[in-house]
């Protein structure tokens, strides 16, 4: 029996950790860990720049692992590496309750997990986002004399990524931007769930990134041939315009004798007599979730390497303070996370003598307003940045070679702007992004938004066209559904303001928001400044818009969103001229109203008044809660049509007429 | 002046109808009819197969205009050669209420218009899956003496729709399975809607598809080379294993002087003084939508051509009949859209002495029962075949040289499978096309999904791993707000069965519906058959599973769905065991609940009683509704998490005691 070198055991314990955790949790992906150890281990040993005892050093490399089922293996690694985060209890609780080492990774649970991975393809464009954040912080805090960012973004990612859309739309924007420091190993294994790639995946991938203009290698054997794997990554890095693309042909689950290169040990444990026989062909010699000293010796040498890195660094950013002041300045307030005070000042404010424009129009006054005061914001829309109002006008476009500006254009590419938002976001330097498209296509990218929420990453969603009245474009464009299915996201706070007042509101909790994404609601159609709107009210979600009656008194409450507010004001008015005692209540965020006291919510929505009329030009589901069994709810539950906006209003009852009647039926 | 040739009458006929239609509506997009007025000219005059008077002809040519915000260029043709579904009125109510000629092509209002197209990317993804139904039913019923079945598909996408990731991933597999019939004319004008492509695609767009394995020409002046057009189809018609490309340069908005070659021209009318001048460069000395007799003379011979056509079609069929009547017999059994009398025998039934199996494994039983008695069935996963349980036993892979399997790998391509089936359905040859994916990842398809239900395709979606109790995977892949948000959307079916029969009935229905699509909510974990369960009563949408008690004395009504009906049953025994009068309502589509009469629905969910739960394992927006001011809902309002599947859902109170002290709650 031959011994085997330190970095045969090094590559050998992350694949025998990897292994013996699926085992014991008799769930998860061993396969992928198998055939990627000699990669990673290449990469985290030789290349990869952190400090394992502070995970989140500004300026580390970062590290995705895009094919994130595979999660055993970056568990692995942090393990070995050095990372407080997973100790071998963790590793023996994978995919446990409450345990570090959930199924996925999850940046909010492990630390040194650095995005939330699993939905293949995200990985990727979190890559794309995590490179552009490093190039536009270095194009603008880098001196020729001081260099304050400059890290990598490496990524792992499989055959399943590249299949995935979001992919493609992400790596076309790489190499449309020229992110010469992302690099991404395709762990090239020739095996999908269903079995050979053969059957549903023969293009040519190495072509299809040179066609977006990325660098691109192959490396014939990722099993054994280290060497291969180093110098591939060394030329990767040697390429400063290009983002490259190292395609590493693996076997999944090597070593595994009956198993590898098999759809079998891809999402399966391998089972107790295939882990003996992968001991014996591995020549691994140790019970389960032993790791040889000789292994740790090594791997834990990134400890000092890592603590020099980062001293080092500080060294630098000492000296840049000293030579840069205002720079180190600005840079220092973003990077802290912290808002300067009173920065929400900057916000416009508005009384019903101003003159109506669409919410798409404040949100762009807000952006542009909040953009002069805080650096960090940064972001654009999916090639609709005249119709979403999305342009910061004293930045220009963020391109090659100009990526100090701020404007973004991710072209007709929603998803993938969704996951390099949430990358900008995660990349953990205070950086506020936001992205845009038309409400309806939030349905291109809803797996993104849905990751903003869980892994916490403070994206602002501008969604303008939100309802039929957008008009003309008609069904396919017109959301019905997509307001209300929003909402039901966990931890998405989504917002529909009537009017000025009310977007610069949600604008303000939107930057405020510490970990949760915002999505704003916005029209296309100009809307009246109403009467009693408010900036600070938004932060409860609902509030008393107008009333002047006792809520004991009252006949009825007429709730409105957005662009509805104002027809429930107008209805409100008849009805007051009628003799009816009645109250407004405008509700720009359902999730906020729900996160007041039990007190607040009986003030906006007495219990004891059954008469209530909800109006929101969007489905009525969920409306309910709030209407009770003696309310009913105006809205659209069937698709939209194609018509000007007002008439489309109209035909489907968002008029004064229609909400009286609908009001005096629950009257009674 | 030159005298212009008939075809750069037609040509220019089809530009002016477009620019005058969009003027006259004041809202539209001129650009793309203008650019690509010359190549679709060629393609519908020269090349494409259709009967005007019968738009439903099987055998005809498909055309997609993927670009759908190009409908007037679509609407144009179908007027100028011959269809009766789109007159010199209809082009002038462009965009107008109730009108034939909405904003974007919409299939299920004017005839010719093959599939609902805007969204960018969905109409080059719909043509893969026409493609495929061609390759399909010709692999299947042609004779070497007798062909059915040999049609063209024939898209027209532009660079938004070879941005999306959607068309990559349906191109990829286009390339996969060689189809030959599928002819993409990509329309190269350089201008999206943020101006210059040059802001964000770069890409070399025909080297990627290439990539894929697609043959790819390029003409490099679509504005009047129309020669090079014609030759470049012909070749594409030549390459029979291979799907063809071919990159047409044109000018967006080509005729316009100030507007031609710039955004300005892509999104709004070109306003009276800029069209004057357009006229003038054209040499277009008409009234707006004035056509000259000679455009018609020869656009209209298309209507002989086409009778023609499908009269010498029908010859083929009828010795077709005589030669094969047993497969002439299921030919036309199949495309009459009809189903057999009683096939619906084939579902399977179970009593509770049948052993407890996971909703995703009865999916599998009545897909293969199915698929025995009617072979139009056709369909697959998203690379998860075996997860889904979606394999038809009696079928091999759709593949290449082998078209006449049923069992289609999409590969980890969600959107472009949506769109797929989508098509499948649209081909409207009775093709009942399914695909399946976990549930999380209908997020990954949602805007697909959505177009089922507005295009009135009779998709089957098959969603598997519901709900948290897939356990291990976590968040990432666990559904919360996926069966709430799917609800919304309008005229689509969610079904989430609670066991054999229910599942039985859920396909029972989603098979005999006639244009909606249908979405089940299945299991990982298995389930017990339920007392009182019932095929037939899944057509109600809900219905009394056990009761025994009068409405008027009830205590409680339990409420679930799928998975938690099992749960509401046993507590209900305790309940009942403790004295309280207890009724049980499975409710496994909320639509078809929706649908019945005031009658029925007061039958099952009484309104004097006020004492309800209900409990599912997902979101609980929504279920005010049913609950009502008295009730409460047991359900999962945040993320999930990893661990085992039965820890999680006692961790998240879906237990027999929390459902009872729920109910105790409510009875007061």
């Amino acid at each position: 029996m031959v011994a085997q070198s330190t970095q045969e055991l090094c590559i050998n314990a992350i694949r025998f950790l990897s292994i013996d955790g699926v085992e014991k949790a008799k769930s998860g992906h061993p396969g992928l860990p198998m055939g990627c150890a000699p990669m990673s281990f290449v990469l985290w040993d030789q290349f990869m720049k952190f400090n394992p005892k502070n995970p989140k050093w500004l300026n580390r490399d970062r590290f995705v692992l895009s094919a994130g089922h595979g999660s055993m293996l970056l568990y692995s690694l942090l393990h070995l590496f050095g990372y407080d985060s997973v100790t071998i209890e963790d590793l023996k609780q994978f995919r446990q309750w409450k345990s570090k080492t959930p199924g996925h990774p999850e940046n909010f649970v492990t630390p040194g997990v650095e995005v939330t991975t699993g939905p293949l393809g995200q990985g990727i464009a979190n890559g794309v986002g995590l490179a552009l954040a490093e190039a536009h912080l270095a194009a603008k805090y880098n001196k020729p004399d001081a260099t304050l960012i400059d890290h990598y973004t490496y990524v792992i990612l499989g055959d399943g990524c590249n299949m995935e859309g979001i992919s493609g739309e992400a790596a076309s924007l790489a190499g449309h931007w020229g992110l010469g420091k992302l690099i991404a190993l395709y762990d090239d294994n020739h095996i999908s769930i269903d079995g050979s790639t053969d059957v549903s995946f023969t293009e040519d991938v190495s072509k299809r990134y040179e066609a977006y203009g990325w660098h691109v290698q192959h490396v014939e054997d990722g099993n054994t041939d280290i060497n291969a794997i180093a110098k591939a990554i060394e030329a990767a890095k040697a390429v400063t315009d290009k983002p490259s693309m190292i395609k590493i042909t693996t076997t999944i689950g090597y070593g595994s004798p009956n198993k590898g290169n098999t759809a079998g040990v891809h999402g399966a444990a391998l089972g107790a007599s295939e882990v003996e026989l992968t001991r014996k062909t591995l020549n691994w010699n140790y019970e389960p979730f032993v790791v040889p000293q000789e292994v740790y010796d090594h791997t834990n040498q990134a400890i000092a390497r890592g603590a020099k890195a980062e001293a080092d660094w500080n060294a630098t950013l000492t000296a840049y303070k000293a030579k840069y002041p205002t720079e180190a300045a600005e840079f220092e307030q973003i990077t802290s996370g912290k808002l300067p005070a009173k920065w929400a000042d900057c916000l416009p404010s508005y009384t019903p003598a101003d003159k109506p424009l669409a919410s798409r129009k404040h949100s762009e006054n807000c952006l542009n307003a909040i953009a002069k005061v805080l650096p960090q914001l940064i972001g654009g829309s999916a090639d609709l940045t005249h119709s979403n109002l999305t342009e910061i006008h004293v930045s220009g476009d963020f391109q090659k070679g100009a990526y100090e500006n701020r404007n973004v254009h991710f072209g007709v590419r929603e998803h993938a702007m969704g996951a390099i938002c949430n990358a900008i976001a995660l990349h953990g330097t205070g950086l506020i992004p936001y992205g845009a498209t038309f409400l309806i296509f939030s349905d291109y990218m809803r797996n993104s938004i849905r990751l903003s929420a869980l892994s916490e990453a403070r994206v602002i969603w501008v969604m303008t066209h939100d309802s039929i009245a957008l008009g003309e474009d008609g069904p396919t464009h017109q959301p019905i559904e997509q307001v209300g299915s929003l909402r039901m996201i966990p931890d998405l706070m989504v917002f529909r303001p009537a009017d000025g007042n009310e977007t610069s509101g949600a604008y303000k909790v939107a930057v405020e928001s510490e970990k949760y994404p915002s999505l704003l609601a916005l029209t296309r159609q100009n809307l009246p400044n109403l009467e009693g709107s408010s900036i600070d009210a938004v932060a409860k979600g609902a509030y008393v818009l107008s009333c002047g009656f006792p809520p004991a008194e009252l006949d009825l409450i007429l709730i409105g969103t957005g662009s509805e507010v104002g027809l429930c004001v107008e209805a409100a008015n008849k009805l007051k001229a009628e003799g009816k005692k009645v109250r407004v209540v405008s509700m720009p965020c359902w999730e906020l109203f729900e996160a007041q006291s039990a007190e607040y919510k009986e003030s906006v929505l007495p219990k004891a008044i059954k008469a209530r009329v909800s109006v929101e030009a969007g489905t009525t589901f969920g409306w309910s809660k709030y209407v009770g069994d003696g309310g009913v709810s105006i809205g659209v539950d069937t698709f939209g049509a194609s018509a000007p906006g007002d008439i489309i209003m109209e035909q489907f009852g968002f008029t004064v007429d229609n909400v009286i009647a609908k009001a005096k039926q629950v009257m009674g």
